[in-house]
């Protein structure tokens, strides 16, 4: 029940077209998500919006698998359900096991049980981390 | 503003000492966290909570980095202050750097914004990513 | 998959029925959302609920339809599918374009990656914006 | 308690006074916010941030102080302490009256009311407002 | 750091001072929390808030202190530092002792993580508790 | 549109039946839901859930009836869609009627906007409540 149709190549300005190129030749298929077929429908949204996800999720400091994990994480504890379907796919492209995302839900649903603890019980930072 | 005392090993019950013991010989220092004395006031509470955290947190499919990475980004979606105060320095201590916090938190940003993205279109889920 | 079935206004308790008609003189429509059919299970909340829905999306210091993208913001960031589905609506007759529904998404992705950072971070106020 | 220290622009690199000075002479001010002195360790997320909040901010189809007012919907609903402050006052240097804040709350607060009573009862969305 | 002035008694209007007398009598206390204050600069708020929150924590089906709990569980949820103290002291007001703090807390977090669990693996709601 | 299969008794290992036949002693019932049969494909996951789901909800200080409706307003809360069906039908097996769920969630409403009305106006905690 998506709120806007999907914009297809075919139909898509010279503006968009360039973007979901810019996709597939990054991802190596010639398949463009949903997501970016929605977001056609602003094109400065999806530009900006495809930019920052390629720049965010490449490789750096950590490695893009472990991006993939985090951002599934995020997603499962905002109840994404687009998200949690699009980057489970994605994060298994990019090796994820089956025991891998066992244990990423585990991590999820015990942050999200602990840090209603700390805050149920308004416990104080500890002094030795609250220096910067 | 805590909403209980925290709890010291002196004034601990056997039982509660018992958890205290295992979470110092697990980290390797004489230090409990504030969030173990203020769990103190529930044992069952206290241990179960340990025992899962000691459970999930271990390195396993995932390196103990890893999760820590993910727990973080979990704490900080939730807006956590304990917790990203305490699994900030809990990362640290098992390599994270400046840069890889940065990019954990680069990441955390964007799955935000992109979850709401995908939510405020109401995009369908790909054909492709609903097979289990 | 509601948790109740509607009550169609043939089958309305005469208190609900008082609602309904409100409702239909307000929004100068004969037509009753699903949403207050299935509060009519609970008339109390249901007369509450649309009392105070009536008062506070009024114009007053705010045009109505900068209400009904406020709205349609934080129905978003919670991911609620059906507000979100019907207050785009809403939106949409009180005279949002489709431009602004997108810049009103762009903002609302950006402030909620915003809020992370600033968390994660844990940056403090301001000295300049701390003064009431 | 911030988890990095601030960097003032005596102590930044040129890449990071460069997105200073564009802050400075978009804002018109002098004073740059802790937010953006904190991304500064960060210069790549400083940067991204920047732009892409300038971009969004900016009047288009909505006027600038609606966009503010949506900024601070969503960060009253995340519950950000350092958003809530600033963008409160970003929001009256663009002409937001207490009136006008007062009724952004109200709004903010019945819509958080009002999802959980949608989802609580799990209402499908009306046949009606299915359609693209 | 409060956004606005408290307004006390000697200094409200006449419409203000009825609500606090209610507050008062309601309660059978003198004294009025922060939050009314606060909310006293939006009287039209003031009032309805008071209503509802007088009406809908009112013993009914349940008992005013398990609807303290429930207030409690959700505030702890959004991590609402302001209510999670305030309740805190109201639903002990209403009987609460520690172990009963204790045990609501712990259900709080587990709902919070099996959510996500939930969530993340997205699982299909079982046939048998779909129908109405 | 399951993530993961689900594990049905016949398919399932020894350790995973165990957890089943426990699930089916303590419900006294031969149907194990769908989230036990796709937690089974992580079972440690499976057991350390069900271990502390049982713990944890079962009557203490609280009665288990109180707890299903904690519950179920964390769950509506975070908008489990899943656990919103599975806790409904759980807290009406313990006795739950309609005018107790519509309590429930009027209260659940409730707490939801006061939350975000006391973090918009940024209310200090009162000093009488800062005191453990």
């Amino acid at each position: 029940m998506a709120l806007v149709p999907l914009i297809e190549y075919d139909d898509a300005s010279p503006e968009v077209r360039a973007v979901y190129d810019d996709i597939r030749a990054a991802r190596r298929t010639d398949y463009v998500n949903n997501f970016w077929k929605a977001l056609a429908h602003d094109p400065a949204t999806l530009r900006r919006t495809w930019a920052q996800t390629k720049e965010v999720m490449a490789a750096g400091a950590l490695e893009a698998l472990v991006k993939e994990l985090i951002y599934l994480a995020v997603s499962v504890t905002n109840n994404c359900e687009y998200c949690t379907h699009t980057h489970h796919a994605a994060a298994q492209a990019k090796g994820m096991t089956d025991a891998m995302f066992a244990e990423a839900m585990a991590v999820t649903a015990l942050a999200n049980a602990n840090n209603r603890l700390a805050n149920g019980y308004r416990v104080d930072v500890d002094e030795r981390y609250r220096d910067t």
